[in-house]
């Protein structure tokens, strides 16, 4: 549901996460039950739902969107499944629930990360090859930066790196653009790229997911280190003890929370300049509403951790 | 080298394995090792050459080829990262070296074979980039259905599930067709998709891998049996200990023979089938040699392990 009530967008997503997901009749029972697992416990859909945004703004076909959406959110469940492996960030709960690694196994987790990542290149690629040549090459690229080693993977990479690291702020920010602004920019411009958006919009959108996605895991820091894995549905306090990157472990939680504020207060900004470009583009403020949401608990003075 | 002597084939393939690498000056240091140690001991590339054979067969443009074959390669690699980690077989050795989770950690491992195949999907992406839709179509398809659950990744799922199925001799061979003839495929699909071969040409080539890709299997099954670790240059006697699909475990060392052999004969009528349809088909002749040689001190009677 969106925050204003209104039948959610997701709605269909959620539905053809399951439609398209990469399992069959013949699938090997463990792989099947990670991937069944995977897409009938969606998360919010934070990802997918804004590829729908940008995709009904710019009036892209709405089946195309929607395989765009569903692909994006299967590379996003692909790095959960990974990043809470042992070997990464060793987590026992995601989603309220216990971890696919826990439940079936590593090699179940990484296989079924894998049979999701494949199959939203192939959704990926069906969509494109309806599309301009050139419109095609810009969204493979957009594939290549977003999620390999200048992003995605090579986020995680200097993530886990980061207790070998010099452990500044700018490392701290840096992780924070490749692991997590990454996956929201890449959300954000496969649609925009087949509605055709202007290199004005393309730039705008792109800050706004910067600011999007340095909020959105500064509040992740924060909720780290501020809440109880019961609260969070997911497991907390795993910064401070496997010396990762976290803004406000780093510069304290005051610090934080200004900066999250601020990030916010900029977010709106490129939202504001957006809608003066075409007004369609004032339907994204349900995510900075959300954001907000989010953020209102977390960030609020005087409810210091001690 | 090719058998024959004359340059390798394979030469250029070596040099863009390493130009087209997934890692730039500021990639995280140890998952930009990972990366450039698996660029720089390539293997045989029997993958690659077989896409560019194919590809040369059919005059596509050399340089597009290249690209598909060092994709396939990265595909590749990428298995064998993953393929070697302790949840999967365990393995200490690959290509005469120490495996890369040895090495650089397990999330290392992991990390960079997402990073190979990021950019294995940008490589086919650019490439397919320049094709008629139809022939697009196809191709994306292709990748879907070799490289998923329905190919690689389901392979690997019922190869680790072995010890908990039936354990039947139809099991163990569809394990190889999932595992192993599905990569060899996609090695020459691509190329003859490019090259506009004929659906006669197609099936006859499908058969081909599949006598290939089975016989292939059945050698390093035969070799996990029967050779020390020292000589393979990869981990050896895992199957048994490991309770995975094995064909000689499974029917016996001297009816694997007679299997592989068969296997053998039947790649080669599809092969004399093939150089029917068009005489440039001859070229892969080089394969079946190669098969051939590795194959003859494995199956040469006489030569029975204890």
């Amino acid at each position: 549901m969106t925050s204003t009530g209104e039948p959610a967008p997701g709605g269909g997503l959620a539905a053809a996460l399951v439609d398209h997901a990469p399992i069959g009749a013949t699938a090997e029972p463990r792989l099947a039950a990670v991937i069944s697992e995977g897409v009938r416990h969606p998360g919010k859909l934070v990802r997918g739902r804004l590829a729908q945004t940008v995709g009904s703004v710019l009036e892209v076909e709405p089946s195309s969107v929607l395989r765009m959406a569903t692909a994006i959110e299967y590379f996003h469940l692909a790095s959960l499944l990974l990043d809470d492996l042992p070997c990464m960030d060793d987590a026992d709960l995601r989603r309220g629930r216990p971890c696919a690694h826990k439940t079936h196994g590593e090699a179940g987790a990484i296989l079924g990360a894998l049979a999701f990542i494949n199959r939203a290149y192939a959704l990926m690629g069906f969509v494109l090859a309806g599309w301009p040549r050139h419109t095609r090459i810009q969204a493979q690229a957009g594939l290549d930066a977003c999620l390999g080693w200048a992003g995605l993977v090579g986020g995680q990479a200097r993530d886990l790196a980061f207790s070998r690291s010099e452990r500044t702020t700018r490392e701290v920010g840096r992780i924070a653009v490749q692991k997590t602004t990454s996956l929201l920019w890449l959300s954000a411009l496969v649609p925009a790229l087949a509605g055709f958006a202007t290199p004005v919009e393309l730039r705008a959108l792109r800050g706004l997911c910067l600011y999007w996605g340095l909020a959105f895991q500064g509040l992740d820091d924060l909720r780290d280190l501020l809440t109880t894995s019961f609260d969070a549905g997911k497991s907390t306090g795993r910064d401070r003890v496997l010396v990762r990157p976290n803004l406000a472990l780093h510069i304290g939680v005051p610090e934080a929370r200004r900066r999250i504020t601020h990030l916010l207060t900029q977010s709106r900004r490129s939202l504001d300049a957006l809608g003066h470009l075409r007004p369609g583009w004032s339907r994204l403020e349900e995510f900075q509403r959300e954001l907000e949401h989010v953020a209102a608990p977390l960030v609020a003075t005087g409810q210091e951790a001690a």
